[in-house]
Order: C-alpha cells, then structure tokens, then sequence
C-alpha cells in the first residue's frame, strides 16, 4: 500500500468514525433542537448512494466505510424523530 | 459518463451541499448546543486528508467535492466556537 492509499484509508476512517461523537451526544442527552433534520436526510441519501457506487465498483474500502456511516447516519435520523 | 459515473457525482453532490441546512440553520438560530465539537472537528481533518488525496490523485470531483464541504465544515467550527 502507497502513502496515498494509506492518505486515503485515514480521510476514509475520520469521515467514518467522526460521526461517532455526534451520535453518543444526542442519545446522553435526548435533546436535537439544535441539529438540522435536512442535513441528515441529505446526507443519508448521499451516503446510500456512495454505498451503491461502491458496491457497482467492487470497492471495499468505499462499500464499508459507507456502510457504518449510513448506519451511523440513520441512528442520527432515528434520535431526530424520537427528541424532536 | 455512464451511469455509475453519474451515481459518483450524485453521490458526491448530496455529501457536499448536504452541510449547507445544518449551516444555515446554526448561523439563523446561533445555538450549537445539540451540536458535537469532536464531530465537526474529526470530520473536518478528515475531510481536509480527502482533499489532499483527491489533488494527488489529480481527480477534480473529489477535489472540488472535499474543498467545499472543509469550507462548510470550517465554518460550523467557527459558528460552534462563536456561540458555544
């Protein structure tokens, strides 16, 4: 693996695992006013569509990394409708 | 551009401007409290590694893509930072 991939696994990793923080926030505190609903629908759908294209593309990397991040993503979504 | 191609840049397209409610809605409600530091700044450094890749792999969709959601991302930073 070259310094690039390597670049390319790590931006892969944060942009994955960085909505970790954001999920245990809103489920600790129950509370989402301040979170825009648009957004994460947005993202889901984009992130669903990254999936499919990673599928279609035989990639592992982007076909995982959009996995988590969709579930991460629709546990958002799922937090927004129930502490509206 | 056959039509996975165009499932890229779907794709790439939603995971971009998908930031911009979230922006609009903190600048217009100037209140961050729901809202994760560690989130916006992981995905941040994340995404600013997605745009080094993307320049040194000479691909301008992922270069234009990542350039402009680390601008949106920056400036949630600076709204969180303004009004913690």
């Amino acid at each position: 693996m070259d310094y690039i991939e390597v670049l390319g696994l790590a931006a892969a990793i944060l942009t994955t695992a960085g909505y970790v923080p954001q999920v245990y926030k809103t489920w600790r505190d129950k509370s989402t006013k301040d979170i825009s609903l648009t957004t994460y629908l947005v993202l889901f759908i984009g992130v669903v569509l990254w999936l499919t294209y990673g599928i279609l593309i035989s990639s592992l990397p982007v076909t995982l990394a959009n996995g988590i991040t969709a579930f991460l993503l629709l546990f958002m979504l799922i937090l927004k409708f129930k502490y509206k």
